[in-house]
C-alpha cells in the first residue's frame, strides 16, 4: 500500500514537471520580440479579441457548471460535485494557458520569420507545445491527485464529466464562433465593401483570426484534454475492478494508466525539444523526429510497465494496435482529403460541371470514407479483446489500446496548435505588410501546419471513436452489466433495449442538424453586425476610424454559446431520461447508436469538408482553369458547405459522443435504483 | 387440419380475384382512345423505351438469379431455391405489368383529358391500380400457394429473399436510370442545345419520361412487393412457432397474417372502383372516400380476425398502432418537405445568399428530419411488444403493427403509380402540342399526384422500418437466439459482438455513397451519348431524323445495372461473411447497425431531397425574384444535389435494409453451423 501510494505520488509530481516546462516555454516565447509597432498593433486587436471571447464564454461556462453541480451534489455526491469542477475548471485552464501564449506567439513568429525560417519555426512549435503540454499536464495533476485524495477512482468520474462538458462548449462555441466570423468577414468585408483579406478596417477581420484560435486551438485543446482525462479514469476503474478480483496478477492495474501517461509526458518533453533547427535535417524532418522519439520512449515506457507492473507482454501489444490504427486511420483520411489524391482530383474535375455535381461527388466520396476507419477501429476492438483472452481482462485490453494512442496526445496537439499560429502569423505579416521581408518562409511554415493538421484530425477521429467504446464499457461496470454469468448485460433482441440503439442513432442526427444551423444562423447576425458598423462608424472605411472589433467578437460569442445551450442540454437530458424511463439496459443500447452513428456522421463531415477544400486549392493551383473560373466558382460552393460541416459539427460530435457516455457513466447509480423499467 | 387446409386455398383465390380486377382494369385502360397520331407516336417512343429498360435489366437480374441458385440450392436446398425463384419472378411480373399499362395508361390519361378533367383522373388511377392491386394479388398468390405446398412457413423464406433482391435491382437500376436521362436530358439537350422541356429531338427526352415510370413506378412496386412479401412470411413464421408452443390459443396464428391482407385486398378492390366521379365529392375528395373505406373495411376485418382466429383484441391494437404510426410519419415529413413550411421557406430564403447556404441550409434541416420518425418508430414497437405481454406474443404483436400498415400497399401503390402516369401524360400533352386543348386539368391532376407521392414516401420509410425489425425478430428465432432464458440474446456488452453493430452501422454510408456515385457517373455517359446523336445523326436537330431513343435508353440501362452489381453484391455478401467470421450473433447485431443507420439516412435523403425541391418551386412560385434569378439559380443547385438523394440512395436504402435482413434469415441454418467464433 506504501508503494502504491509513493507511486500515485509520482504522478502530479510528473504533471507538475510538465507545467514547470509549459512555464519556461511561456516564458521563451514572451521574451521575444513582437516587432513592428504595427504588428503589435494588431498583434493587440487579435489579443483583446480572444480575451473578450474567453471572458463571454468562461461566464457562460461557469453558470452552467454552478447549475449542475447542484443536482450532482443532491444525487451523486459531494465528492463527485468537487471532482466535476475541477475537471471543467482544468480544462478551461489548459486552454486559457495555451490560448493566451497562442495569441502572443503568432506575432513573435511572424516576426522572427523577417530574420530566419527556423527561428521562426521552432517559435510558433514551442507556442503551440504550451497549449499541448498543458493539456496533458493539468489533466494528470488533477486526476492525481483526486485520486490520493478519495482513493477511489469511481469518485473522480465526475473530472471526466466536468472535461467533457467544458469540451462541449469550447468545441462547439469555438466552431460556431469561428465559422459566423468567416462568413462575415467573407461576404461583408471582402465581398461588400471591396476590402482585401485580412484588412484591418474590416470588423470581423480580427474575429476570423481569433476564430483560427479559438476553434482549432483552444478547442481542440478541450476536445483531447477530455479524451485524455476520460480514457484515463475509465482505464482507471477497469484496472480497479480487476485488481478487486485477482489482487495477486492484476494488483497495479489502476496504476497502469497513470503511470504509463507520466512515461508519456515525459517522452513528450524530450520530443518537443527535438523539434528545432537541427544540422543535416529539414524542419518536417525534425518534427518526424520528434513524433518518433516520443513514440519511441513512450513505447519503451508501455513495454516496462506492462512487463514490470502487469506481467503481461499483451498489454504492450493491445497499446501498439492503438497506435498502428491513428495511424491507418489517417492513412485512409489522408487518401478521401489529400490534394493530389483521385477523390479530390475527381471533385476538382466534377467542379467543371457546376455546383450541383461538385457537391453530388463531394458527398458520394465523403459518405464512402467512414466504412474502412470503422473496419479499422472495430479489428482494434476485436484484437485487444481476443488478445487479452476477452472478459474483463479483454475490456481493460481495449482500455490500453487507447491509452496507447494517448500516449501521444502531448506531441499531437502541440503541432494541432502551430497550425493557426502560423496562420496568425501570415496574417498579421499581411496586415503589417511586412510581407516582402519574410519571403515565403510563413508559406513554408504553413504547409507544415496543413499536414499537423491532418495528422490531428485523423488521430483524433481514432481517439473519440475508442474512447466512447471504454466509457461504455466501464459504464457496464458501473450500471452492473459487465458479468454475463450474473444475467448481466444488454440483450438487443429485447425490443424495449433494441428501441435505446434507436433512439440513440437518431440524437447524432439531431446534434448535428442544431450545429449546423447555428453555425448558419450565427453567420447571418455577424453579416448584420459587420454591416452595422460600415454604416454607423464614420470614417471606418476611410481608415480614420477604428472598428469596434469586441463587438463583433461579443456578438459572436454570445450568440455561439446561446446556439449551443440546446445542443448542449441534449447530450446531458436524454441519457438520463432514456435511463429513467427504459432502464439501465436500454440506455446501454442508447449509448451504443449514438457512438456508432456519432462516430460514422463525425467521420463523414470531416472528411468532406477536407476534400472540397482540397479540391478547391487544387483549382486554385492552376487547374481547369484556375482562380476565378466558372469551374473555381464551383468548387467556393463546396469549400463553404464544407465549413460547417468540418470544423463545426464533425469535431463537436467527437466530444458529444463522449459526453453522452460520460452522463451516463456518472448518473449510472441513480438510474440503476430509480429506472421505471 | 381440413379447416386449415380451406382456409389457406382462401389465399390463392382472393389473390386470383385480384388478378381478374387486375385484367378488367387493364381491359377498361387499353380500349381507351389514345388520341391523334401525335400522340400516338410519342406513346409508342415511351413504351419503346421502357421495353427496351425491361428487356436489359430482365436479363441481367435472370443472370444474377441463376448464379444465386446456385449456392441456395446447395446449402439451403431445392425448395428453397424454388421459393426464392418464385419470389424474383413474381415481382418482376408485377413490376411489368404494372409498368406496361402504366406506359399506355399515359396517353390515355391525356386525350381523356381533352374531354373532361373527371374522366382522366379515373383512367389515370385505374392505370394506377393495375400496379397496386398486382404487387397485392401476386404476392399473395405466390405465398399462399408454396405454403399449401410445403407446408411450412420457414421454407417460403427463399421468397422474400427473391423479391428483395429484384426489388434491389429495380429500384437502385430504375433510380440511377432515371436521374440519369434527368441529367442528361437538361444538360445536353435543354442548356447546350437550346431545345424546350419535353422537345421529342431531344434524344434523351423519351427516357426521361421512361424514367419516371422505371423509378417512381416499376421501383416502387417492388419495393413494396418485398415489403408486403417479407413481412407476411415473417408474422407466418412467429405464428407458426407460436401456434407450435401453444397449439390451443395460438392455432391460428399463422393463417392470420394472410386472411387479414386476404381481407385487405378485397377492401382495396372496394376502395380503388369508389374512386371515380361522384356528384357531390370532388377529385381529391374520392381519393379521401376510396383510402378510408380501404382503411375502415381492413381494420373490421383485422378486428373480427383478432377476435375470432386468435381471441385477442390487443392484435387489433397492434395493427391500429402501425396505421397511424405511418400517418404521424407522414405529418412529420409534410412539415419537413411541405413548400408551405418554415423548413422549405426558410432554405427558399437562404437561397438569396447564394448556393452554398442554400445547402447549409437544407442540410441542417434535413440532417434534424429523421429524429421524430425514428421515435415514432419506436414508440409503435415498444407499444406493440408491451400490450401482447413481452415474450414471443410480443414479437408477433411487432409483426402485427406491420401487418396494420401493409393492409394499405395495395391502394397507396395504385396512388403511387398514378403520379407517374399523369406526369407523363402531361410530357405528352406537351410533345403533341394539345396543351390549349386539355387546358390546366392535366396540372390540377398533377398535384394530387405530388400530394399521393409525398404519403407514399413516409409510408414507404415507416414500412421500411418495421419491416426490418420484423425480419430481425424473425432472424432471431431462425439462428435460435430468441429465447433468452435458454441463453440465446445478443449481448452487446461482447466486443466481439458489438463490433458486428459498428461494421453493420458503416455499410449504409458505403451504400449510399455508391448508389449516389454511380447516378453521377451514369449521368455523365448519358451526356456523352447524347451530345454524340446531335454530332453524328444528320438532320436531328432540324426535325427531320429520329434519334435513336432505344440506344440512349439501353446505355443508360446497361450502366445504371452495372454500376448496382457491386451495391448488390455488398447486400448479399456481407450478412454471409459477418456470420461465418464473427458468428450468429455478431450477425445480429450487425443488422441492427445497419437498420438503424438504414432508416436515418434514408429519411434524411428522402426528406432534405423534397425540401430542396420545394424550396425551388417556392421561389418559381414568384417568391425573392421569382424563376431565372439569383436566388433561383442557388435553388437549382440544391434541387440537383438532391434528385440522387431522394430517387436512387434514400429508397434504395430501404430495401437495401431488407435485403440485408433477408439473406442473414435464409442464411441462418448454415451460419449458425459453420460459424467461426
Amino acid at each position: 500500500m506504501d508503494e502504491a501510494f509513493y507511486m500515485s505520488l509520482i504522478i502530479p509530481i510528473t504533471g507538475a514537471l510538465g507545467m514547470l516546462v509549459v512555464a519556461y516555454l511561456a516564458w521563451s516565447v514572451r521574451r521575444e520580440d513582437s516587432g513592428t509597432p504595427r504588428m503589435r498593433e494588431i498583434a493587440e486587436y487579435i489579443r483583446e479579441g480572444a480575451n473578450a471571447f474567453l471572458k463571454r464564454q468562461y461566464s457562460t461556462i461557469i453558470y452552467f457548471i454552478i447549475l449542475l453541480s447542484i443536482p450532482i451534489s443532491i444525487f451523486i455526491g459531494l465528492k463527485a460535485t468537487l471532482a466535476f469542477i475541477c475537471g471543467a475548471s482544468l480544462s478551461l485552464l489548459a486552454a486559457y494557458i495555451g490560448m493566451s501564449i497562442a495569441v502572443q506567439a503568432n506575432v513573435k513568429t511572424a516576426n522572427a520569420a523577417r530574420k530566419s525560417i527556423e527561428k521562426s519555426f521552432a517559435l510558433a512549435f514551442r507556442g503551440g507545445a504550451v497549449m499541448g503540454l498543458s493539456v496533458v499536464s493539468l489533466s494528470l495533476i488533477g486526476i492525481g491527485l483526486l485520486y490520493i485524495i478519495f482513493g477511489n477512482p469511481e469518485l473522480v468520474i465526475g473530472f471526466g464529466f466536468g472535461a467533457s462538458l467544458a469540451a462541449l462548449f469550447a468545441q462547439l462555441g469555438g466552431g460556431i464562433y469561428t465559422k459566423a466570423a468567416d462568413i462575415g468577414a467573407d461576404l461583408v468585408g471582402k465581398v461588400e465593401a471591396g476590402l482585401d483579406e485580412d484588412d484591418p478596417r474590416n470588423p470581423a477581420v480580427i474575429a476570423d483570426l481569433v476564430g483560427d484560435n479559438v476553434g482549432d486551438c483552444a478547442g481542440r485543446g478541450a476536445d483531447l484534454f477530455e479524451s485524455y482525462s476520460d480514457n484515463i479514469i475509465c482505464a482507471m476503474i477497469l484496472g480497479f475492478l480487476l485488481a478487486q478480483l485477482w489482487e495477486e496478477s492484476w494488483g497495479n492495474a489502476l496504476m497502469f494508466p497513470l503511470v504509463t501517461q507520466a512515461i508519456a509526458l515525459l517522452a513528450t518533453i524530450v520530443g518537443v525539444f527535438v523539434v528545432r533547427k537541427w544540422r543535416n535535417l529539414s524542419l518536417i524532418g525534425s518534427f518526424n523526429l520528434g513524433l518518433a522519439i516520443t513514440g519511441i520512449i513512450s513505447a519503451i515506457g508501455f513495454y516496462y510497465a506492462s512487463i514490470v507492473l502487469l506481467h503481461r507482454i499483451n498489454i504492450f501489444y493491445c497499446a501498439l494496435a492503438g497506435l498502428l490504427a491513428s495511424l491507418a486511420v489517417g492513412v485512409v483520411a489522408q487518401y478521401y482529403t489529400g490534394i493530389n489524391m483521385k477523390p479530390v482530383k475527381r471533385i476538382a474535375a466534377s467542379s467543371r460541371r457546376g455546383a450541383a455535381i461538385n457537391i453530388i461527388m463531394g458527398l458520394a466520396y465523403g459518405l464512402q470514407s467512414p466504412f474502412f476507419p470503422m473496419l479499422i477501429i472495430s479489428a482494434v476492438i476485436g484484437f485487444s479483446y481476443m488478445v487479452m483472452g476477452g472478459g474483463l481482462e479483454g475490456f481493460y485490453g481495449v482500455a490500453a489500446a487507447t491509452l496507447g494512442i494517448l500516449s501521444m496526445t502531448g506531441f499531437i496537439m502541440s503541432s494541432d496548435a502551430f497550425g493557426p499560429i502560423v496562420d496568425n502569423a501570415d496574417g498579421i505579416a499581411e496586415m503589417a505588410k511586412i510581407k516582402r521581408q519574410v519571403g515565403g518562409s510563413l508559406e513554408k511554415l504553413d504547409s507544415i501546419g496543413n499536414t499537423t493538421k491532418a495528422l490531428t484530425k485523423s488521430y483524433a477521429m481514432t481517439c473519440a471513436g475508442l474512447s466512447a467504446v471504454v466509457i461504455f464499457l466501464t459504464y457496464l461496470k458501473e450500471a452492473n452489466l459487465w458479468d454475463k454469468l450474473a444475467l448481466g448485460g444488454i440483450d438487443v433482441t429485447d425490443p424495449l433495449i433494441l428501441i435505446g440503439l434507436f433512439i440513440g442513432g437518431a440524437l447524432p442526427f439531431l446534434f448535428s442538424a442544431l450545429a449546423i444551423g447555428a453555425a448558419g444562423k450565427t453567420a447571418f447576425l455577424m453579416v448584420d453586425e459587420v454591416r452595422r458598423q460600415f454604416r454607423q462608424i464614420k470614417g471606418l472605411i476611410e481608415g480614420k476610424a477604428k472598428p469596434n472589433y469586441a463587438r463583433c467578437v461579443d456578438i459572436s460569442t454570445k450568440n455561439a454559446l446561446m446556439e449551443m445551450f440546446f445542443p448542449a442540454i441534449i447530450g446531458v437530458v436524454s441519457p438520463i431520461i432514456v435511463g429513467l424511463v427504459l432502464g439501465e439496459r436500454a440506455l446501454g443500447a442508447m449509448l451504443l447508436g449514438q457512438t456508432v452513428c456519432s462516430v460514422l456522421l463525425a467521420s463523414f463531415f470531416i472528411n468532406v469538408g477536407g476534400a472540397w477544400d482540397n479540391a478547391k486549392k487544387y483549382i486554385e493551383a492552376g487547374h481547369y482553369g484556375g482562380k476565378g473560373r466558372f469551374a473555381h466558382a464551383a468548387s467556393v460552393v463546396g469549400d463553404t458547405v464544407g465549413d460547417p460541416l468540418k470544423d463545426v459539427a464533425g469535431p463537436s460530435l467527437h466530444i458529444f459522443t463522449k459526453l453522452i457516455n460520460m452522463t451516463a457513466l456518472l448518473f449510472a447509480p441513480i438510474i440503476v435504483m430509480h429506472a421505471l423499467l
